[in-house]
């Protein structure tokens, strides 16, 4: 097997150690005779499985009991709908514009009808930045950012404050990527879909704090509540049971490296890596302003689209995949989610400098 | 490996083969270097088995291009939602109550507020029938079923007519089962969640009429409308990889029993099998009225409420599984979904014989 090195933006790679396990109990899972995709999401094995990795979590992030711990479907764009669907009550929901998603999620804000507010954005200059200032209100029904922004790559360095206001995350790109304290934030809902640092896409892993649930509106459909999956501990309707269960390995896997705090410090030693080269040469440019760059996602150019083009194509030569830039920034994007190796950010640099003598 | 007999009600079993296969290429897909659910949904690798994913199904079912196949997440909640949210155009709704699954698509219709009349109901008789009069009017805005009720075991053994309404058909838990003509039904929304009969719980098949794509209202989110995800070919926002994928196995193993056509000839026998034992039998009870069974889910109970358990705990040193009735009709429950082979439902009613003996 000659297995790629992947800087895919996601869905994305998972470490081999994880891969394997899964493999290994693929036809039967702890002696049991199935699949865990095979059995019922409210029997017995599914279940303890299921708790276990809600418990991983709150032990991963230091979660208490305020807060609901969920599985559900459907991704940041679920999320766009659900968070106003769940959390407006009439007053004014604040966004901070960084990307392309925290956009989209505005743009659900309108469709919606709910009366809401740009307090910052980075638009006019092609998101290249986190703004320094975001004037939430306190008042404000919900606060909303995207912590890491994939396209663009830049990322939150601290959440902005909200001056009591419950924060909303799209963490979706940098998820179990680093710690977040929920309490010191005023975080009201934290979300990232598993397919950048936590397992195969089709599960979005939605942390809300309770006292929010009951804001829900009288019309709004019975899946789309938190207060309904919140109350039924996902099992409202069938969960995403093979997502969930690879979410619990990799979670076994983070452990193993140190946990959040150890994570973190390999995805910094891997971002200042690749930065590094970046900075040091004058034949690729870095997209993101110095103190908004994304630990996660590394967007770069090189001095032509052509050699844009050619570094991708010559890359793939040498085993490496995802490499080419998001269609709207175009040039090239090296994503670093936690199942990329220190070694493979190694590799990478090591052919960003041959590539750069050869054609630069 | 002792492989367990599998009657759970979903998620349910899947032919050993397609569990070997995905085994087989779990490190290495296609001798690529990754697993497909670690890279992108806009890749071609990716994007090659979804497209021959949908031309299966389409091939399977005969559905054209006047129809768009979608893989879609959050299972039948989110399409009880999703129906009346696409389709209602200040009209009425029509729906026929049949179960527990029609109950709550009613009941996402009520609390949307939307103007809905029930024409048909067998709740009264504990739903252990489908009526036989479903007085659906041609100018619904949509009529609504649930062709196979899972809880219940009954199951539609042809559509009502809707004297040229759309008709909408949660088919959850009979899809890929028996063939459907969507034209003659006069179908505008078909859905199953792939969970029963066509891979792992967190994709859902949505076939939506392509005509009836732009009945959307304003305020519905971008991600709930159906044209979103019609005009984008199931990608406007990252899809359920993984799932997707090992429905493709599932579909090559049905074409391999010979298709629709074939693997509806087997569970018809599987059904007839399992009937006829509880028909010759006093000692066990079918639920389901003999013109409404179904055969994906039997229904039955022994005499006494202590037997049924006993039953369960005597079938699972047998290594059977999934025999206990869903918690509202409480007995047994046996479902023989596609995965089930002729040979454990043999196997099964051997069991029942010898129960009976014992304790009968």
């Amino acid at each position: 097997m000659n297995r790629v090195l992947n800087f895919s933006a996601g869905p994305s790679g998972l470490d081999i150690s994880v891969l394997k396990r899964a493999q290994a109990e693929f036809l039967d899972y702890h002696g049991l005779g199935f699949n865990i995709m095979e059995v019922s999401h409210r029997g017995k094995v599914f279940e303890e499985m299921h708790n276990n990795a809600i418990a991983k979590i709150r032990r991963l992030y230091g979660i208490d009991d305020d807060y609901a711990v969920m599985f559900l479907q459907g991704g940041g764009h679920m999320q766009f709908a659900q968070v106003p669907m769940n959390l407006y009550i009439g007053g004014v929901a604040e966004y901070a514009n960084t990307g392309v998603w925290s956009n989209k999620a505005i743009k659900d804000a309108k469709i919606l009808g709910i009366n809401y507010r740009v307090v910052a954005s980075s638009e006019a200059d092609n998101f290249c930045y986190i703004p320094d200032e975001i004037p939430f209100n306190a008042n404000a029904d919900y606060c909303y950012i995207c912590s890491n922004n994939t396209v663009h790559g830049t990322q939150y360095k601290s959440y902005p404050d909200t001056h009591g206001a419950p924060l909303v995350v799209d963490a979706s790109s940098d998820l179990f990527s680093r710690e977040v304290d929920f309490k010191a934030n005023n975080i009201g809902v934290f979300w990232g879909g598993a397919q950048k640092n936590g397992g195969p896409a089709g599960v979005t892993l939605v942390i809300v704090r309770k006292d929010l649930l009951d804001r829900v509106a009288d019309n709004v459909p019975t899946i789309l509540r938190y207060k309904t999956q919140a109350e039924a501990n996902s099992l409202a309707n069938t969960p995403p049971t093979f997502g969930i269960y690879m979410i619990d390995l990799v979670l076994d896997w983070i452990n193993e490296k140190g946990g959040l705090e150890g994570i973190r410090e390999l995805n910094e030693k891997k971002a200042h890596l690749l930065y590094s080269k970046i900075d040091e040469s004058d034949f690729y440019t870095g997209h993101a302003r110095f103190d908004s760059r994304s630990v996660m996602n590394v967007t770069f150019n090189t001095p032509a689209d052509e050699l844009d083009k050619l570094f991708v194509s010559e890359s793939e030569k040498e085993n490496m995949i995802g490499l080419k830039g998001h269609r709207i920034l175009g040039g090239l994007r090296a994503s670093l989610y936690n199942a990329v190796s220190l070694e493979n950010v190694r590799v990478l640099v090591d052919f960003m400098r041959e590539f750069e003598r050869k054609f630069g």
